[in-house]
């Protein structure tokens, strides 16, 4: 009787207050994009594999030039971190890999290395440069929206795993930036002090028009 | 004639400078939730009453076991406060009644006595315990996220109102979250260490399974 | 044995874990206050006392004018609220009392009438009106930094809780704000279409210069 | 052979991290508005337009009472500033002409005048008056949600940008709050302290009723 | 001539834009804490080292009754995440070890599994619990606040690096905030329905009192 | 009588309201800096003066290479806006004149045109490139973090001003951040794609070594 009662208790309090509660938000990636990220899935719809991803446990293909990989579990890839301040990914470097300079415009990062040896390194608004190599087990942190690296530092493959502020952190590399997109090598010149023959070199490599 | 140029002047001036203007956010609680609350109702269909909720005025049931009602003004119940950082609930406390442990996950919590006596307290990631028997009148603090409860301290019943930091603060009552869903019992004691009659047993009395 | 080892290791789990933890921040009101609030008082000499404040407990004095008292617990009276965004006010309205017009310019507000009925109302952006008449037990929300009132509409006292989405909400009362410093009356007119008879009349009495 | 390889890596880099990332959130203004903004439109229909605003380069015309107009690009006219934490206003002030006494509930504002010379003002929650007279070129600050003005101090016209720190900032002119909705004349007189002669020959000027 | 006019242009517009600007905020845990983190440190005296943290290169000891330890790189281990929204922990799991119930009441996590497999799960305000066996590479999110758990799912050693959302997310173990601390049995009982006897033995265990 | 009344009643409410509110916090610029900005100048010494920044009326030098200059109005220039949300910068362009490209890693920015012609553009995460030639009295909006870039589209100077989303926005300068510092060849190639020659060539210019 005691214990019927505790329970009906318990049962008023809990479908009274929590009902529409919200303690995460699955994101519905049908649902229109805005500010604050995407809607969330009806919450009886949702089961413990939206908050798993398996998407990182297989590397990278680093069978190209720069000989690296990023897999990325932003929102995009894995809807469970939408609203949750959070994401990661994956990074392959193999030897001699590099990840190109690149800056995250929504995010803070924190990597930690898996395997092998990174030097990795940002430059500051006040044009500092730091740079560190980096071994299995450290990790270090690069500030928010600053130009940033990582480069295999060792003879065998290297491993690592960004840590990213928000689940949707933005990436933009910037070679891709000025030598992979249709601005004009007239403005990247003027913008940038590089020669015309550099930056056409560039683009025709990069799959730049203009 | 001035007087119409002023009316004109201030209609050009509001009517093109608020169109649209988002001072509140009443909820569409039809529309799908998002990280940051509900969409807003449409501004031309808000009145008054949406700015208003009576549900607090009334006592809660305290006829059980645990002698004490919560009753909330979140934003399920009242969605004036959608996207405004704050919200209510009234607490009952019948004699010997109790909030049981219990955390919210999203806000901070202000109560305020408004009859009898309430012996309250909350402990830190530190582990430090801070507890406090306060009276009408008396108002206590219990910081995000943080384990804390409510115990009626007197013979006759007592009321509060807690003031939340957040719309949408969430409720997680420890005994019910260890004893009243289908955790397995045996993933309860290894990961609280209490035995396995204890957990069966109050398995048992708040409908848990496993 | 097996209890000593759990002993130690939970206290090395705890204590290498929350060292410097920060769940709270009770106010330093000696240090410097900064954008996100004030220091924090060392976590040693932080004892429950700090989490609690009295002061709301005992009626303001509406031995006055307006027949009506405000008595805040915001950071500067409760330093315990400090980082958690939120802090409360006790509002007490003598028969014919009222709070003037006012906004909080950091915050939004919930009142909950504790005695009595009062007529409370706030004005948009859009230059919408929404008032209405709530009573004992009932609340309302009015959404930061809009122009706000409440009078007491009863013929008995009225007593109030205003709960606010910031530890340091500010106050400005329009009234005190026009009349009661040394805006030039020349700016005040200019500013606000009033008469000079009518701004010089409560200049006086707001003991306003200029 | 090079050159293609690295252009499919940073294909297949840019495209498996970039898919849906989100840079920005051009309004979809038929979206329901929510507590963080609008909804997105669609990337693939962003163009360098959405981004540019025309609607600041005519003045606002000041045929009128108060000599002054306010042209806002604010989300509502300039949806590309949809959650990107700012927007712009353009003020012109004719010979004798003002902004009326108002604030802004949702932002602070930097005002750059860009023609001629303003008198502005500021009234703090601790009801200092903080007014100077500024000149083409010089900036001033009126921190969020603080009563604030601007005249022309000069004998041409003054144009002036004022920079503010939400998409959504608000505006609420004092004077038309007072007087130029259903406020009842009691209710305005009794929480101002104005004369009833006073506020019911604002009323009529600026279209109250009540 | 050309070029030192660049390099003096560049110097000029650096220098002064630049001086003071805070791209990152490395703490000085010497500086008095805040609702916002740490002062920082003399941009002057900051090195590449400040970004690096080595300690969580070696495993935690596992030799203890939950044969488990927990490494953290919270702001107090690694000042370089002050300000910065994130930060790092090490879980090791020996074979039967588990990391007890507990909650983050500042921050949402995402734990990537390096070695072995690990049963994990947390509840939600509404009570229903998501529980998944994760194996190397698989991540999986816990939403801020709520109760959560790891356990080793093998038989060999399980590793695993849990990133959170703030640098500073605080850790509460359940078992140890109830039984670990001065909070008194008749409390601890009065608000988790648990026995007298459960409560004092586990008290025992793990070094409460009262 | 009654108005001294109300002189005296208002006094109480304020005194006791407003001590210590804060509605600003201008920059004590000797204090440390915080994650959220500067301690707060006593409230006491603040003046209307603190609120006003002239330094933007005159033009930056634009005799050198870039033919252009940025003057910064940022809370190390303009303590004022200190934990306000926003700033502003002048930005001045003779004929051929350019502003390198660059990223703010922590504020979005609105330009506002006020003389003459500027050619201005942004890339990106997705690669896409916004490129406007807008007049005088056109804005255009650079969402926070991501490169862009200010060009003199005209035959006579341009002057804009950039209002920013943050008091502290940083500024990275691409070719500045690539040539300007010790960061070694070595790794600027391998890193951006760069020929040495390229490389070197610009860091003999632009002061870099290494």
């Amino acid at each position: 009787m005691k214990m019927l009662q505790i329970l009906f208790l318990l049962f008023i309090l809990l479908s009274s207050t929590n009902a529409l509660v919200q303690d995460f938000c699955v994101a519905n990636m049908k649902g229109p994009d805005g500010p604050a990220g995407y809607p969330c899935k009806t919450e009886a719809k949702v089961t413990a594999d939206d908050f798993v991803f398996t998407g990182l446990a297989k590397a990278g293909n680093t069978s190209n030039i720069i000989k690296a990989a990023v897999t990325p579990a932003f929102v995009a890839q894995f809807p469970g971190v939408n609203g949750l301040g959070l994401s990661l990914a994956r990074l392959d470097l193999a030897p001699g890999g590099v990840i190109p300079l690149h800056t995250h415009p929504g995010a803070s990062e924190v990597l930690v290395v898996l395997h092998g040896s990174i030097t990795a390194g940002f430059i500051s608004s006040a044009n500092s440069v730091y740079v560190k190599t980096i071994h299995k087990g450290d990790i270090m942190v690069f500030p928010q929206g600053l130009l940033h690296f990582q480069a295999n530092a060792g003879r065998k493959s290297a491993i690592a795993i960004a840590s990213l502020s928000s689940p949707n952190p933005g990436l933009q590399i910037t070679a891709f930036a000025l030598f992979g997109n249709n601005l004009t090598s007239a403005l990247v010149e003027k913008t940038t002090f590089l020669d015309d023959a550099q930056v056409k070199k560039l683009k025709a490599i990069l799959g730049g028009t203009g």
